[in-house]
């Protein structure tokens, strides 16, 4: 080994300290952590985060990585460090052309846009968060100058979740959804709904607790190198691949909300518990692409644990462990897991909704980097959105504009992410069935095991290796598009909603 | 404020950030974390604990404390700043003393010596251990001569558990207290012992988990500053005084000890919770005295919790939470937490027993570090002083020396403070008494609020600031003495066990 990847060796694990201390602050102040704690907790995690920036931006770094770059260095590197150097590089030149007053007035910022936000939302008042949403955007706008200048600026944004990915191709696939979307959903909202009064019950939380592990261990959940607690919103955090963390909330209203959120993130945390353990510590391993991550978590959650036979080797299981649902029957269960409704909120909205929201998300992004739509004119655009893709309007900003916080931090173009991820699946549901044959015969017979692995096989391994439109090409050899997605919404609807035929 | 005391202040702060990171890094791990957690964890451990080392004992830090020594800086400091200010001063330049050499040694020597005390347990084969020991005595004394080269060697020990206790105290109150107990114990063995059939029940262990909140509710526990979790052996960690956690351990075959589990770690958190708040995150705040610290959470557990009067305002709602005992009376209850059996384990054993366990320990560490007794012979000399003290004598190594893993790690004198804490605690209720009068009126009355306060304004608030010795002045107004331990215990078992009596 040479002498300067001993020494990025060296930085890597001193970094992977840092991560570790400061996923663990994370976790612990969404978990556990006392009110009194917070002051405590804030200080560490700036002196570690601090540790860590100054590190990733040191002159020490940036001298290793030039010198490996340097062809005879180069040429000694495996695959595998070729791929960190390089991530490393690219990622250190841009993030050390932002100035440090730049760096330090972006923090402040996010920080009062932060508090202005719940403010806002709690107040239901748009015009609180405004101001503070035009200064998040000029400097995201300022940063990007810096850290992108050669980009189109919502591309660059788009890059900070999904690398690679690009507007065009979004435009492209979101459009084919959209408009194969509208009318499927249009037609399920007409049709008749289903009676969910045996849902309305009051639910034992211990037992949904019980039903939460159950299904992670059914669904290959790693316990020696995982663990979970309870925190407000269901959330996973590596600590590293081999501690690897999910959280869920409990419900005395909702039995359904607490399994499909196991199950969700069950399916990030299998992704991460399962890259190439060689690639630990290092910029290859993890993924952090999120629509890729995404599209793991939803493949578990939708593509297979809404689906009738996922929970025909199971259901009983699960009746013993919620005895409150001993006289639901199965096709009962799945109908209401497949429970198709207008709503305003997009965490809660079902499977099939949801894509319209993000894309309304999307397009309200675009209309601000793009279009330079104004800040006073995004509610305005918001509602009209929501007339138009689900009939029906916020009554008021909380339900609707103010609903998520990413903006407030300054995550655009993280939206467009989740779609991604489904999109993603439709496409990964019709290789996985080309090579192992029908999805629900494995999940009828238990199988689920087959299933993982491919996904593990095809995706999971690779961690940061390959980018997004990478795997496409590897896992299904072609391009991104929605139409296997639309199939499989209208094949599954079909079944729920008789409406839905005319459609085919 | 003088630019030195500036200069502490954020060497502070930072220290604190490491208590912070390093005390959650052990939470963490004792309590959630995976297996596959223990690497990364020990890892960020590793550096933390590096980075605090450094900082401690670093030239930067001399200079500060040597300068705020100097007369026209230390006349500008309050007294608390006195306090810290002497204390880093003295603590630092003994540990500046040990060659680093040294120090890596012991660090090596204790990580193979606890590896050979959990195999030697195991297998209860004491010879595993003995090479082990030897190499943790010969370290133990290299060290000191180092640190504390102008005192005797097992007082040097003690000073670092109990600052400024001196064998000679020990020795004096130690045999005071054996003198009595002896006898006293005989008689309660020889005496008719209760029927304990109701609790080898099996006990709903969620139902123990209620019992142990309300417990720390009742008993005046913060829970804005502190939380709880399982751990597999109880304890009490405060990342800062406002964020201080108490573990416990729930076991279907036992109610009773998850109860004094919590009052006991209960007891050392309201201790942390109610320091002085200004002293927070310097030498001043928290409790390091380990027969201080131990005291409060004995007086909760033991004084107060094994009062059948604690019990009577909320006997009730105890029954109610834990329904097995629905058929047990206050009396029946009353006598099986004051159940005193001669049994082999010392952290199984009850309240009076346990004090000779102790004093065994204490004596086997003098032969030890006095007499020098060789390690080989120590099992002998243990099981001859079980013979002596409770008329029982282990079957193995496992029930004998190896019980506790305190040798394992070097640390030497830290037993006699379990029993320090019982006997200040006789002191502290003779004390209350004269000032609150009868606990036992307290108690039956639901005035524990009282009880806590006064333990809060006499002992919590000075938190390190007043040695144990200055402790006992300031708040009995006399030196250390076992007598009122003695009495209490005379009083009490004579309630239950009708010989005692003749005692008196």
């Amino acid at each position: 080994m040479s002498e300067l990847l001993g020494k990025l060796k060296e930085i890597n694990a001193k970094l992977a300290n840092f991560t570790t201390i400061s996923e663990l602050l994370y976790w612990d102040m969404r978990t556990i952590m006392p009110e009194g704690g917070f002051e405590a907790h804030a200080n560490a995690m700036d002196y570690i985060q601090t540790e860590s920036f100054r590190l990733s931006n040191s002159d020490e770094l940036f001298e290793i990585l030039k010198g490996l770059s340097e062809p005879e260095e180069w040429e000694q590197l495996d695959d595998m460090w070729k791929f960190i150097v390089k991530t490393m590089r690219e990622d250190q030149e841009r993030s050390r052309r932002i100035p440090e007053e730049v760096f330090r007035r972006a923090v402040a910022i996010t920080t009062e846009s932060e508090h202005a936000w719940e403010e806002a939302k709690q107040a239901s008042d748009f015009s609180i968060f405004a101001p503070h949403l035009k200064k998040q955007i000029e400097i995201t706008k300022e940063i990007k100058s810096y850290t992108h200048p050669e980009m189109e600026l919502y591309d660059a944004l788009l890059n900070d979740y999904e690398k690679g990915m690009d507007s065009a191709t979004i435009d492209r696939i979101f459009s084919e959804l959209r408009e194969g979307l509208v009318p499927l959903v249009r037609q399920i909202l007409a049709d008749k709904q289903p009676d969910d009064s045996k849902f309305r019950r009051k639910f034992d939380t211990e037992a949904e607790k019980k039903v939460q592990k159950y299904l992670l261990s059914y669904i290959g959940f790693d316990w020696e190198r995982g663990t979970t607690a309870e925190s407000e919103h269901p959330f996973t955090l590596d600590l590293t691949c081999s501690d690897v963390r999910v959280t869920n909330h409990f419900r005395e209203d909702d039995v359904i909300d607490p399994m499909f959120s196991a199950i969700h993130e069950g399916g990030h945390a299998i992704f991460e518990q399962n890259v190439n353990p060689e690639y630990k510590d290092t910029e290859a391993g993890g993924c952090s692409y999120l629509g890729i991550h995404e599209s793991q978590s939803r493949f578990f959650e939708n593509i297979l644990g809404r689906n009738i036979n996922f929970w025909k080797p199971i259901y009983a299981d699960i009746q013993k462990l919620q005895p409150e649902l001993a006289d639901v029957s199965l096709e009962e269960f799945a109908r209401e897991i497949n429970h198709v409704q207008a709503s305003m909120i997009r965490t809660a909205a079902d499977e099939v909704t949801y894509c319209l929201h993000v894309i309304l998300r999307y397009e309200v992004e675009k209309a601000i980097f793009r279009e330079g739509v104004a800040v006073e004119d995004l509610p305005a655009l918001w509602n009209s959105k929501m007339k138009e893709y689900l009939g029906i309007v916020p009554k008021n900003d909380a339900e609707g504009i103010l609903q998520d916080m990413h903006w407030s931090d300054g995550s655009f173009g993280y939206f467009p992410t989740y779609l991604l991820g489904s999109i993603y699946d439709g496409m990964f549901l019709e290789a996985m069935e080309a090579e192992l044959g029908s999805v629900d015969t494995l999940l009828a017979d238990g199988k689920i095991g087959e299933i993982r692995g491919w996904l593990n096989r095809k995706i999971h391994w690779y961690g940061n290796t390959r980018l997004p439109k990478e795997v496409l090409q590897a896992v299904c050899g072609r391009e991104a598009t929605a139409q296997p997605l639309l199939r499989y919404f209208r094949e599954k609807y079909a079944r729920y909603y008789p409406n839905v035929k005319n459609l085919k």
